[in-house]
């Protein structure tokens, strides 16, 4: 490759990679270990730590991993790092409690979880999964305490959700402070080119960069991607609050959900979600109904997922329910005992409603509509028979099962 | 024993052990140790900790050596704990910056030296030295972090030096941190009755007992001796200041430095560096002239170093030159290669003074002579001669030779 050859295609990996980065420490560092490995066509070496905490990924969780797969795309190695060992500690990141150690079998459940789910969107054959407790188990306590000894309180006490549980008088066991210097430990380990992280792991993935300095190692580069909000358009996605799309929901609940969020939220889900060219994303925002650029979002999300032909299914089924209420499609179904309910209470019942304002609202605008029929009042009696269809909104709908 | 027997004898080592101490905590747990120990026949376990990072021990640190032969004497089992782990490490307490590591070599030499000195005031024989490497070293990483996680940042915070260097703004390693950690995990490993240490130690001994609690021993009393003020009766007593009295000084230095302390500091040192009778010293110090008492405190500490007899002849020979100047006496001799110098900088050069100022009041006031003869002026050459004799004030004398 010709000097200009090497500089386009640094140029061209660049763009690509830096898509959805909140931050990249240093971009000037990234452009010049993308130079290094084009020349010598050696792969960089990226980390995605993760704690196998949790079970369920959604599409915010898949925010780093398809940046991962673009790194794939690219010939670049990936290491997935499951958090073997510093799962049994705990990182407090973001939240306000000391996180309960997990037992050895949990860990080992969630790990089989996690990877079923990681491949529908990495390629697992080129993945290279790392168990940091290959090589945190065999640290001694003699350099455990010369890794501590590499950092100060005053540099850990910066950490954002510490400072803020000090100052509250919450507490912070000092094993928490043992976390982002381990997770800096396992970028020495891997000898790591790039790590990738969100927002909230900024100060966990510069402590890498001091350590790797320490052991004389080149400085990884940070690659800081912000956290995907919710369908709120308010909270960060997350599987508590409700307000989450799962990798493994169905393509009609991935559609429908997509459909749900605010014209606003559009831009930003499709930077983060989808691949499809920003200018493209620019000029379609402009000059399309936001109805039509909604149903393409959760057409590429579901694509993705599912493929092209669900996808197209998902967008017909739509289009029947809720554009042209043609209801002999199949339902989201839901089984109940009773035989009639309250209008509000229903509502409640299948999830419709947060609050009882909000039912009384969505039931005043006459929003609500059973078989077709306009609810007037929150007290009126549902006859829950079955084949019953109930409606909220836009983008609500049941089918009442037996 | 009968119940009354055993209440006395409680009594009786309460009392011995008690004198000099600061505080006991607690004063009622170590009368049930007391009384258990005596019911069962079995000794108490008692730990001091010493980092081998200095060489030489002055009556400071015999302080807390002599309490343990109280111990000894009353047939408990003295545990000498050699941190030959945490001395790697470094404790900054007392200190305002991070200690450097040691390594292997200078802690083997020191202990050597340690040892060698101690034996001057502990029976050997029967104590037991212990090396906290044999149990620190098989601690592994997760065993560590479990440590950790029984302390928040906040607690180690309180630790005074490390308070007042966060808010000065000097660093504290995260290291520092799990030195008290460590050393409280050696109580554990001991199982240790009680832990004797010095008011800046307080912190790390109280942490002892809360691993010894998260352990399900009986917690350890904590017994804390205060430190001991230097000869200035200002500072506390230590090496770097030269407000000191080595256990390995010479007879007459350590009776001439007695005698140069204060009348106020007699009281303390009295209770501090000998086993007189409170009553009796009280009486003593009351009804006798400030030099006798002064004399016979001179006389305790010599005596307990090299015996009653040297203590005989240190005391005659202080009373030879200084009260009757009788000089033919050993005298301390200094050698001078130049054969003549100016007043000042011969004061200086024998280290009678501190700095110039107080070598020129000296002169003025008439308090230094040569071979007799009062000196004038600061300017005054003096002929070095061998035999020659300097002395400045009522308590500094010598005699230069070639």
């Amino acid at each position: 490759m010709s000097e200009l050859e090497i500089k386009k295609e640094v140029e061209r990996q660049f763009e690509i990679l830096k898509r959805g980065c909140e931050e990249i420490i240093s971009e000037e560092e990234f452009k010049k270990k993308l130079e290094n490995s084009i020349k010598n066509n050696k792969p960089l070496k990226i980390k995605l730590g993760i704690d196998p905490t949790g079970s369920e990924l959604h599409i915010g969780h898949a925010v780093p991993l398809r940046k991962l797969k673009q790194f794939q795309d690219l010939g670049h190695e990936v290491n997935f790092l499951i958090g073997t060992f510093t799962a049994r500690i705990g990182d407090p990141t973001g939240k306000s409690e000391t996180r309960k150690m997990l037992s050895f079998e949990t860990i080992q459940e969630n790990i089989k979880t996690y990877l079923e789910q990681v491949k529908l969107i990495l390629d697992l054959d080129k993945l290279k999964v790392v168990y940091n407790h290959n090589w945190l188990e065999k640290l001694t306590l003699e350099e455990m305490l010369k890794l501590l000894s590499m950092f100060t309180v005053s540099q850990m006490i910066q950490r954002e959700d510490f400072s803020k549980r000090l100052s509250n008088n919450q507490p912070v066991s000092l094993i928490e402070f043992t976390y982002p210097i381990l997770q800096g430990y396992d970028s020495v380990a891997l000898e790591a080119d790039v790590e990738l992280g969100a927002t909230e792991q900024k100060f966990n993935l510069l402590r890498g960069r001091d350590l790797q300095k320490n052991f004389n190692q080149e400085q990884q580069v940070c690659m800081i991607m912000p956290i995907l909000v919710g369908l709120d358009g308010v909270e960060k996605m997350s599987k508590s609050l409700g307000n989450y799309i799962s990798i493994k929901d169905t393509p009609t609940d991935m559609f429908g959900k997509i459909m749900s969020i605010s014209d606003e939220l559009m831009q930003n889900y499709y930077e983060m979600i989808t691949n499809i060219p920003l200018e493209e994303v620019k000029d379609m925002l402009a000059n399309h109904h936001p109805m039509e650029c909604k149903k393409r979002l959760a057409f590429e999300l579901v694509k993705e997922y599912y493929g092209e032909e669900t996808a197209k299914e998902s967008k017909l089924w739509f289009e029947n329910v809720f554009s042209n209420k043609n209801l002999n499609v199949e339902l989201p179904e839901v089984k109940f005992d009773e035989n009639e309910m309250p209008a509000l209470e229903l509502l409640s019942r299948l999830k419709f409603i947060s609050t009882n304002s909000e039912g009384r609202r969505l039931i005043d605008q006459g929003a609500v509509k059973v078989n077709d029929v306009q609810i007037k009042s929150i007290n009126e009696v549902i006859n829950l028979e079955n084949g019953t269809i109930v409606r909220c909104g836009k983008k609500k709908i049941v089918k009442i099962v037996k």
